[in-house]
């Protein structure tokens, strides 16, 4: 298992230290604000008799150097392990999260980044008491629930009702306003497991949807299939939003298996004719009106004033240790950064490592940030986050001016040897930078 | 999923109901109480042709017929989705248990077998009630544990105590007898995972060693790396037992992914000279001297008064619904006696089919039914328990006396259509089968 970690891990590092060392490096830069800006295209082959639209010499052997040294270090492994270790669980505004700034803040150091930094912001906080739930009738047994993010409590002893499943939150959605008062809602749309990842969006859209259309129609309680594709009892945690002007009803994620369960119990009642499917739900919360979190910030000082933003988000839920989700973002660019840092010499551009508080209760770190450099987004050159696993890379996507992707299709060529390639100018650039992508900043992904 | 589970359960059945079904049907008895007997080989080739050795092609063509009506059917999985969604755990002695029997007679009777009855046994009751735990000092958090049955509490309110680490139960074992007074001990020992399941017994091994060998050196409670090799935070459950004499400590097993934790909790305090690594545990029970349990037993009549034992166990663990464990063995073995049922003509040999109570606890049910039939043991002249698990038969083995074994081997030929074949005399035929073997009845077991 450590082989296969330490691998995964080393070919996120890999073409992450590669490609931003390639765009730290070379000179003109991004198109960014959608100003007229000199492109990247000049600076490939800069210096040498390549030929149009290659790497120089150099430039080829400096990248080969990076991927070379970056899958020989275990750096990211051992980065991972200690967060996870020493830290353990981070939930947005709790003390295990204030505990990995100040973790965050001695690694910055200990690799050498210079300007370590944490800036803090306010969010409100919310974390789980208590979470059980059963069929209460006509077969009791136990069901694995978790609480969604954000959900309001139950009645202390909690609630009991009769369950509607609905099979996707489109068919709640088409309901009726009224039939469903007094009753559990269940939305048992499963997740599409896809290698991209795409089937995620579609299965969180239930998260909040579920609550708000159970609410507005004066059911008691929302239950959801869990987001994610893992067949063990572990229901899948996850914020979720309340719009205004409807109740608000307590709302959990039934595991995959209990989701099953649930929809078997209901058909078998049926067709025993046994009666409705009832359930008893518990959920008790503790939430405080505003609390600390931050973001941990560190430098490799370039030689212009430009910035390049890498970086994973330093919170998780609770339910782990959010080693993959994002500890193992936080693990590849520390690390990736740290052989850039290692290099002979300065980068021309600053790359800026950002370890994200809060991202997943709704991305305050993100807008915190955007808010606290706002006089210093137009110097922001290229972001990413790296907020999607720690499995292989098999594709780049970038989400430059079009007079730039010819220039980025050629950056990328060196991490074909890893068996990945460059895929699509619609890089969404990872949840932190989404504020930077939207005020015109250039984005990369690694998937 | 459905159809997946559908196509392992029907093997099973197949090979079952053909091995079985043949088992019934050939006519002289297999050797029994080491008696001298008449072999099941004159059997082979009966008023046939067949050269010696050979199935008769009326015996190969009921085979066949059995194997073909088998594999289309969808019985088991019938069976198995009624038991886990109707009644879900069974713990032995708990209500669950009870209309699981209930459940039991109405199956048995609807396939139609006969004499479908509860034979009731007493045994002392066991229950989780609360299980909590997590690292205190000097990387405070949670860790996933699960109690062991039998397990007794910690004080109300819980203990904490620094952790002691065990690379195995024979590193405990050698461990001096002073030291690990007041302390928690670790016992960190992995199974190995294999095809034939032979990793499970020296890991259980730990289940009850780890508590007595602490208890016996005045360590305050036992934590054990959980049996199995699941990677999910689910730590596995089962069955231990105090030896007679030793303070009897509480214990737990911890889920894998969160034995690494413990385990590298430690080695990173020490590395960091951090402080001893604490765990604080909180374990309460519910006990009662005596409850009610029972195993359900139906009839498939024969001609003469010999009886085949097949079944599997109705307990199951409470913290799943136990669907493999056992349901699919009651499953596997009510569908394949179904389909002798049906063939026309009653079978030479009575097919009992056996819903055994309490087996996870220690084979309370199949005490209690050797003790309640040892007057028709002689008549038993084969058994087996379908108690392991529910993918792909890939061989049987055969636990006959020396004269049989030729025989046994020729009847299970036909599934070699299967990709299963004859492997070994030295089957133990199941748990719960195990008086009626060391009583001298012939057992085989499907792998």
């Amino acid at each position: 298992m450590r082989k296969h970690r330490t691998s995964s891990l080393r070919l996120f590092s890999v073409c992450r230290s590669f490609l931003v060392g390639g765009l730290a490096s070379l000179s003109p830069i991004l198109i960014v604000h959608a100003q007229p800006t000199p492109t990247i295209s000049a600076a490939i082959g800069e210096g040498s008799s390549a030929k149009p639209g290659a790497l120089s010499e150099k430039q080829t052997e400096r990248a080969n150097g990076l991927i070379d040294k970056a899958l020989k270090s275990d750096l990211a492994y051992e980065i991972l392990e200690s967060l996870t270790t020493e830290i353990g669980p981070r939930l947005a505004g709790s003390e295990g999260e204030a505990r990995a700034r100040e973790w965050g803040v001695r690694t910055f150091k200990s690799l050498g980044f210079k300007n370590s930094r944490i800036e803090t912001f306010e969010l409100p906080y919310w974390s789980r008491v208590k979470e059980t739930a059963s069929i209460s009738a006509p077969f009791p047994q136990a069901l694995a629930i978790t609480a969604l993010g954000n959900s309001v409590a139950t009645p202390e002893g909690g609630l009991e009702g009769e369950v509607v499943r609905f099979a996707s939150l489109a068919d709640l959605k088409d309901a009726p306003l009224s039939g469903l008062e007094g009753k559990i809602v269940f939305v048992d749309e499963p997740m599409t497991r896809t290698m991209d990842g795409s089937g995620y969006g579609p299965a969180v859209a239930k998260r909040s949807g579920a609550a708000n259309e159970a609410g507005r129609r004066g059911a008691i309680a929302a239950l959801i299939r869990s987001v994610g594709t893992d067949s063990r009892r572990m229901p899948h945690t996850g914020s979720m939003r309340y719009q205004q002007g409807i109740v608000r009803v307590p709302t959990a994620a039934l595991s995959n298996p209990d989701a099953d369960q649930l929809a078997r119990a209901i058909k078998l009642a049926s067709a025993m004719e046994a009666g409705p499917v009832r359930v008893a739900m518990n959920i008790q919360v503790m939430t405080r009106e505003s609390t600390v979190s931050g973001n941990v910030v560190a430098e490799i000082p370039g030689k212009t004033d430009e910035i390049i933003v890498i970086g994973g988000h330093l919170d998780s839920w609770d339910l782990g240790t959010g080693a993959v989700d994002d500890g193992a973002g936080i693990a590849i660019t520390a690390a990736a950064a740290k052989l850039i840092h290692d290099l002979p010499g300065r980068p021309r551009r600053t790359i800026r490592i950002i370890m994200w508080g809060a991202e997943e209760v709704g991305l305050y770190g993100a807008r915190a940030y955007a808010a606290q450099h706002k006089d210093e987004l137009h110097r922001h050159v290229m972001a990413s986050e790296s907020d999607f696993g720690a499995g292989n890379i098999w594709q780049v996507q970038s989400r430059v001016g079009p007079e730039d992707i010819a220039a980025f299709k050629t950056i990328v060529r060196p991490i074909a040897r890893l068996g990945a390639s460059w895929r699509g100018n619609n890089a969404n650039g990872g949840p932190d930078v989404t504020p930077l992508r939207t005020a015109g900043v250039p984005v990369f992904s690694l998937r």
